[in-house]
């Protein structure tokens, strides 16, 4: 079989399609054939060789992928040949909080989902929402679950509440979709005026252009009639976050998903203390929010924006797809046969 | 002032309308020009002298009204004359978990709204929604806040989760639309084919006839492909009590908020086990839960269901119709001016 | 290798003491030389043929072990050989709460540890306390992390809280000693004077002696001076569950962990209303539950009490002593080396 | 009567002991002999006009006291003449989240403690435990309700956890002994060596001299064989707040509730998504976690540590004892009889 590859020293050149075994179920493990996969700002610096922890040797890239169960060890009970699936990001991570240090990453270090077969533990993987097609599905296992994570489990989000979302990314736009579910009301911002727009349309209330409104905390007052907001996904380094607590209504929560404007930055803790901040690092999410979330997708026929497919054997163009930060939607690759 | 009152020996005809001095407000009171009551069962009972623990003395009734601001204290923060707001079933919870003796309750013990005048405790009202009507308005304090307490304050509501109502009162129904407005699944039953196919026209997922089908358990799981349900409304007593817990999925959550179905009962605790199920009671809400409910209201623009609007003269007619069981939506009384 | 099971038709004349063949890890899993086990009621029932969902082919018994890892799959990463390590009874429930059908128990339906070798998986095992020896280690998987579970995990016990206590079997006296643990107050009921006697002696606050007080909620509200009780550990079937209710402070909890009165009978509902009560079953625990108790009693040095010991060769006359009732803490099996 | 006041411009040279009408209680007040009362550094900041915040007319002095009740408002029902009381430091907030924009503190901008009276709403004050005197109970608004809320009510502390402690001041000694009373274990971190070994000798497990040690979250990864801490006291801004982040267990808490160490810093919030930390503003607590607290305090005979006893005429001179920094445990006065 055909999996593409990171390897050393990485970077775009060092990217390798290349031939593996095709492997074979444990007890528990289920095979699955590769159809679709889905591109995360992660996979950039994994492929990259910038990733914070990146892994020293070659692995398979990727941390999104859906496809069909092909072949199940004997002691397999949750999946039967045929069924179509989706892979989770953290292998090991079943439910309740991450503090369980057995729980590893698809895509780097674990090899990924970019590869025409992958076997996985039965208990890392979830059935696909039966209204989605497999490249639908492949978007959902770290944009979507973020968002659900932050907003639905963590964040007990309900109708009425108030969400700041900062740009159009991958999980700001599933952020954007399940806040809506919820009856909750969104404000977006971002730097473009034609993709405020297109929210605004799909029922965002709030609309903030941070490049033109550089102190935008102050909008987000107006917006909300001096309330503020009752919940943030932070994905924007040290000079959004002190917005972000200037934006929140008391007790509000922030959810640290990103690091986009850089690491490190003056932030002022006497704010999170002013406005009895909740502030949560939010790392994807267990099985069990993929499995809670993919309920809310059947029961709503929710669909994932797709900006773009591609052909697998495309990936470093996909790549700089996503790098050129042009895209709106997720990026989607099609796992063709050979 | 003129306000309708319960007297010993209480019953249909023991009630008053009786002429009252206007009070005046103390330093963090609001005195509130009453314009419209609605009509709960419990009004039911305490008009007819048969609740659990009924007053002994003459009070004013009901528990929920609507009306104008029209005086207020002279340590008053949270309003101003000419504000239209809503008093809180409980007069002294304001947040969290109900352990405070000093809470009590409007319309027995503590006089009710079926006054021209309210004098509330400005802690113990809120602001109305700004769309609804007086009338709509007075709808909320003890049916909608029982379901949304129930639902979405302890239940924690998410899209995809599965709801189960019993039968079609004030508290069903407000919960049938906050279920909807979270993106939530909601199985409805009744001993009404044209109620259930009413529900159904609104967006009702399953349909269950609890008279034509007497073990409705099964068919919960039928309905949701043997997942059971994420929550239930229990307003049955024993009998349903038993098969509500059959219905329910694993960890899954009763809510007890009435006891229709007579208050003693075989009931299998060993099924509370089994399921691992979470019975809680709920007796309405504190008022930061009504806050949050306005705002949700406010958000979605949820027009409360009325089934009939009454002068407040007739009173005894509007308890009549209310104990007939023959209403969809509240009875509402609307407060004329002398 | 060892190993005693239930063969049907089951009871004491069909427990097995046979021969099986010692099994070799899976990639995931570890090999568990175990050298202590402990009995459960629910050990009892499964013996005799008598437990609700009882099996129906022979099983290897009991659901509480301990022992040393022999040997690891290739892919472990948890354990190593030589060290301490205790089954968890739930094998496949690991955080959260139970809603997952792939959770199975030891012990029926899965092969328990009463047998010289034991294969788990290595995310149903923990590591043992430091202090504790094979015997003490082996009495924690079901008694001492359903109190654990009921009172800290779902009841989040604090300081100054009330805990009342019904009888003084396994559960109930690991509760007394975690509850100690957190600073509460703890009555306990028992039908025998010295047993209570004993429980005062190790610092209990309250005693009832349950035969001599059949209205012991009464008592309950004497002793707390009218407050009632935080959390309950209910074990006694309809009748208890009903003066547990009436035992509790408004919004308190009671923990459905037992059936010993019986399955069926008269429970009021309107309680659950009136005290806002909290009711849940309890159905032991996962094991990240499991990991933070272990926390807790290597930090305090807690040590498990113990009836008796009993070589495992002997465990129809350990079933009787169980049975007989006259024990006072766990009665545990040593697994002598052939 | 006499209170002391701040009077503008502010500092100690414009603190003023002047005389004002005794008041009388509204319908649910009451009036209060006060007969101790504590020091906090807000008081140190309100002296000195320094407080971010700072009310610009004159007020009296001190959010910590308690007394005696002399006079009951008519509508009172929690409090009778002769009971011993303690005020709240938020007026205002009885429950949940601090979310009500109508709570205000106590000792600016209301009129705070430092007065031979003083009157409160019967819902802004707690009983006092029955073992504890004036100055003892004096001690428990603001420094122990800080500790027990960010450990107890919202960090959900239970035995076996590992709590890190910054510094000696009054919420760090409250929190210390909150925390050896859940059967937690503590670290201290401290400049001065000989405060360190007092702690020991009380019970704390790890100790730390962040003047010798200025990398002490390496220090913490050793005490607590690299599992890190559940719990961080924050009080000393943006550079200890770094080297929290990295002293936490994954999911771990972190309280901010000073800063000690300045306003403004640098902060990684990368920090925060990788440790999947949970960090929340505290500001005091509300009046049903004050009662709790005062459960735990009565069922343990806990004592608060206290520094030094001064005569409140002498208010400058335990100001200027404070701002020393040399206090090891509250510094309290006296309110004498004139």
């Amino acid at each position: 079989m055909k999996a593409w590859q990171a390897t050393p020293p990485f970077g775009f050149d060092a990217l390798r399609l290349i031939d593996l075994p095709r492997p074979t179920p444990g007890p528990r493990q289920v095979l699955i054939k590769v159809q679709a996969a889905a591109l995360n700002y992660r996979d950039l610096e994994m492929a990259t060789g910038t990733y914070q922890g990146q892994p020293q040797q070659a692995f398979t890239l990727l941390s999104d992928g859906a496809g069909q169960v092909v072949e199940v060890g004997a002691a397999v009970t949750r999946f039967s040949p045929g069924e179509r699936v989706i892979g989770c990001f953290w292998q090991g991570w079943e439910a309740g909080r991450l503090s369980d240090s057995a729980a590893l990453p698809l895509g780097g270090p674990l090899d990924g989902m970019l590869s025409e077969y992958v076997l996985l533990d039965e208990r890392g993987v979830v059935p696909c929402p039966a209204h989605l097609s497999m490249e639908e599905a492949a978007t959902l296992p770290c944009a979507a679950l973020t968002a659900w994570q932050a907003l639905v489990v963590e964040g007990q989000l309900k109708a009425g509440d108030w969400v700041l979302l900062q740009g159009t990314g991958g999980v700001s736009l599933f952020a954007f979709q399940f806040a809506l579910l919820h009856g909750a009301r969104v404000i977006v911002s971002s730097s473009q005026d034609d993709r405020l727009k297109r929210l605004a349309k799909l029922g965002a209330t709030g609309l903030i252009n941070y490049r033109s409104t550089a102190i935008w905390h102050e909008q987000v007052m107006a917006i909300t009639d001096g309330y503020g907001v009752d919940h943030v996904l932070e994905v924007g380094g040290p000079r959004s976050f002190t917005q972000s607590l200037q934006s929140l209504h008391p007790s509000g929560q922030v959810n640290v998903i990103g690091y986009l404007g850089g690491h490190q930055g003056e932030i002022n803790p006497l704010l999170i203390l002013q406005r009895n901040a909740r502030v949560r690092g939010i790392s994807v999410g267990p099985r069990q929010s993929f499995e809670s979330m993919n309920h809310a997708i059947e029961a709503s026929g929710l669909r994932p924006m797709i900006d773009s497919m591609h052909d697998w054997l495309k990936l470093p163009g996909a790549l700089a797809h996503l790098q050129s930060g042009r895209h709106f939607g997720k990026v989607v690759l099609r796992i063709t046969a050979d």
